[in-house]
């Protein structure tokens, strides 16, 4: 492994896995195991997810947040449905239509709210939206991103009066927790308390962005969904043989709290970040890094300068300036320190 | 791992992983690389496979076998179209409908013939079947496992005559390589003449089920077809953002030949056991062993006293009294002589 | 209109309309009427459908058999599910993979059985088959053509005993009735029996081929499926704005029992036609003529002949010298006779 | 028919049908044809419709609007695909998403421009967002409605720049001409210049709002996407066994310019009623009537007394006091009359 610095802050997509999970996979490794999670790992996994969410759950190990996303979104809607999200959402935008495609044509119907945070006014108006009316999709499900995709976190108050509005009209709600281990870490609530407390009925519940290397879960919260979910995976190549592969990494992944001592460890590199800017003149932070990812605004030069120094981060991409970086499990303070140091130089 | 001889004949999936594979994922850890595959490991693995199959190919790694065949099947066939396969083909018993899935609805015929092996005869009437007529599926892509799901390997002449017979009639031409290297390994053909040279299109390249943890991959031999392939592919929850984890072990699969040495070794297994097998009263063997699987006919108190052994295997699901053997690149010869002496001792 | 005698015994879609039916859509085509099926037309139908099948049905109006045939199925199955039918029936063969666009890829698994009807020991071995294995699809629902595609009409106690088989194994049961009235008018049961008391949840209520123009209709007789087809049928282009003009065609067939003296008029022709047969030498019957099929063996160059008469029917179809004759509510005796004479002389 | 003044405003479609309609109908329900649109009225439709449109062009009959866009969109986007259309379309809101089920999950995505026509600012952004990008829909489709939703007519010039911004980007072009005829009416152009030379592929031609009973088409522009979507509408329910019935209204349609009389009729019962509209005290016309639709604020109470009265219209869908009239072919200057004589009295 190199030892300088890394430069790499365009997602924690880009960072490898932890040591932990390294280990689980070559144990896994040896000898045979029935396939297609009926192996002792993968129950293991679902009674750790059960004392973690304090409830009994049932789970699917799939290969991707996308597939957990769209997986649950068909489950959730008829084809006639539409699906409520945020304007800004992964499933909107990032995922080429896979909800669509699972949900065999359901619409989603974009909502706005800062940071990437659903607005209740406009979720109150939009679940009752046409309902009934045969000409339109029916609203059936709302989908909310914690931590969301500009990396806030919705607060457990903000979550318990998404989820009132959307239950009290009937319609399912599903969470996309890519990043749930970050908000977790941040706000120290329950998962319980973030999730089928506040009405949640599915959680993809994200990991590889966190330490792991190709697991990714739903956590079937309402377990009257199991047995539709399980032959949807099925259907959509998404039953692992050699199941057990993916559940070594989540139970090496949840053991020892290593998902959130992952999880803290990247929201403390972006909040080291975050103390490092404020300083710093021509430097103007956007919102706060309430997780693992810090907007901010920088002088053209220093972007460039930056990309220059072989640094890696999105920019221009929101608007001219705007600039984006991601911390992970593997982001260290000598990387922050390390950026931080190149960016008071660029800005002197 | 333990030590004392293996008992599980029930499929090649309940196999491990080989410790070149777990090497691979190690080293794939450390160090950051670009998502999605851009990294240089899934480059790497395309460039050999290049070299193997002397020609330029694209790939798209993929979480599962199921996933390889359904996105492949979807690139060859409009919904309207049929999928001409044998009726004991994996796609039309064991997938769940994935084909109909990802094809939005297009139609498996099933066709006969032995051994799990299309007849060149009904294949022939098939691919003209009605075409052209609206009121009917349009035959549009021919479907090959090799080996096939009893075991047995198409030779290279049958390969030939059956992508002639689809070529002719203006299909394409898939193949469900899940035992592929099994295949190549018996035959000791060229990989390019057992595909695109007998007119194949798009391969569904099995290593999950020799050697690898989660990976599989599609290996595009008519690279007209890699644009759509990369958007349904995504779509489908099939692209990984750590697409690397599933490179390192494609990677280290195709390195000094590890693909065709465990599938010679689960070949050479099967055929120990044949050879054990041939000798003894009560047992009928059924068919040839040409790759890893073999089936045959055992007294119903042999089968059962097998299973309190301990032994796992599949029985009576075709015939009462028929039992398949499946054996794997992690199946030691000690195994199979510990199965052939418990026969034995019953059969006694 | 021609007085000369109709030579077209290819199918009953060839006909015209009822005159009762060329009235009412004149009556209905003046005035406002609400779109969309609330109009007062639309309402009647479904009355009149209430007192013909002595239970509260729906209705939906739709423009083709196969959109009855398709909605209805996809009400009745999930994409994973499987559609239990006879390997001739024309969901299976003849609507270009309706049902699987539909029903986003369910499978349609054939059975077989003399006459186009399903063979109850394959039916019951069918709605086991890997139930609850998520490998498979799961068998969901059959569907029973009456009259069958070769005109075979299924007696009470044959449709009584596939729908128990049905039921027990809790599967759902779709009745095709491209050619129920046939099946009526020739059983003389109530159409109650014929369908929700033997268990038959959605009806496609066939009346094109029958006397109208341009309209079909699905049956709810379970009415807890009515306001998912709703939304289907919108979902599909499947609900006319104008819909009256669809209500106005099936008022006329209901009013003063048209559909069931069309049907029987066929029917009586088809005898007819078999009366004559009966006696002629070179002439071999195959099947009795239940409804208004029938279909013979005539030698090739009696085939020919006709054909040069001007006469149109399918023949070489099925078997070399096997032919099939339709006839239809507008088909008259001298139609018949006309024939008789035909291939008499060219028996001769 | 009743001789009072008619008092429904509220659609187009809930008007009757033209007296040469019927009569067509009536000709037609006598005799065999050729089913399937192998009929001499459908062949003769599509010359008519070839002379019209100064080109050779197929046609394909369908029963509803809806199912003429969803198959026309279906031949022009792939499901990974992005349909390009105003925020306000029939296709986007009014559907119950049949373009999202036809063709198997394409996006849709709203733009926005005054009186429902497409910003070409918006369009020139959205025709190239994120081509190419496999983690993002594909632009693909652009779908204009003339005259649009809230009965504007795109000008020549227009549709030109329309046209020339979507083909520069690789994009194909559908129209949904649900009121086509009132904008050529209106416009005074040719069918030609309107559409392909514009650029469009694919028309959605509207028969139904304007005279017809059942019938729509699809003018195929681009022949090369003929033979799909044949297969599409056959797949579809959507290939009537008696085609001739929906061929011979169409027939009926085009012969002497009836579709033209029509659309020339509805729109000048609008032009009289904002004529009417435009001189009263409490009224405020909102755009200008362009074809058959007519928007203007009125107070509440007058929209009360109005409905008292026995009309029908839509109001306060939009904002508060908005108001919408639509007139039609059937709509007489007795019944603009007696609505403004109405609005009259209850403004005075």
């Amino acid at each position: 492994m190199s030892t300088a610095p890394s430069r790499v802050f365009s997602s924690d997509n880009a960072a490898g896995a932890s040591p932990e999970i390294v280990d689980a996979m070559a144990r896994a490794a040896s000898g045979h195991a029935p396939p297609y999670g009926s192996d002792p790992l993968t129950d293991g996994v679902r009674r750790r997810l059960c004392e973690i969410f304090e409830r009994d759950v049932d789970i699917l190990l799939v290969s991707t947040g996308s597939a957990a996303n769209a997986l649950s979104l068909a489950a959730l809607t008829p084809p006639w449905g539409s699906v409520l999200c945020h304007r800004h959402s992964h499933i909107n935008n990032d995922e080429c239509g896979a909800p669509e495609f699972y949900t065999a044509g359901a619409k989603l119907v974009p909502l706005g709210g800062d940071d990437a945070r659903i607005d209740p006014d406009e979720l109150r108006a939009a679940v009752r939206h046409k309902a009934g009316d045969v000409h339109s999709v029916e609203p059936s499900v709302v989908s909310v991103t914690q931590a969301t995709e500009t990396g806030a976190v919705y607060s457990l108050d903000e979550l318990r009066h998404l989820g009132a509005v959307t239950k009290e009209a009937g319609l399912r709600l599903h969470m996309d927790g890519a990043r749930f281990a970050g908000a977790v870490a941040a706000l120290g609530c329950a998962p319980a308390d973030l999730t089928w407390r506040a009405g949640v009925d599915l959680l993809s519940f994200g990991a590889t962005k966190n330490g792991t290397m190709t697991a990714e879960a739903i956590v079937v919260l309402d377990r009257s969904l199991t047995a539709e979910l399980s032959f949807r995976a099925k259907r959509a190549g998404q039953l692992a043989a050699k199941a057990r592969f993916q559940a070594a990494q989540l139970d090496a992944y949840l053991t020892d709290d290593l998902w959130l001592r992952n999880a803290a460890h990247a929201n403390a590199m972006a909040a080291r970040l975050q103390d490092g800017l404020k300083a710093m003149l021509g430097v103007e932070l956007l919102g706060a890094a309430e997780a693992n990812i810090l907007f901010c605004r920088l002088p053209q030069q220093v972007s460039e300068r930056l990309l220059s120094d072989g640094y890696t981060f999105y920019h221009d991409r929101w608007e001219p300036g705007v600039v984006r970086f991601v911390t992970s499990f593997a982001t260290t303070p000598q990387d922050i320190d390390g950026l931080l140091h190149s960016i008071r130089r660029h800005t002197a």
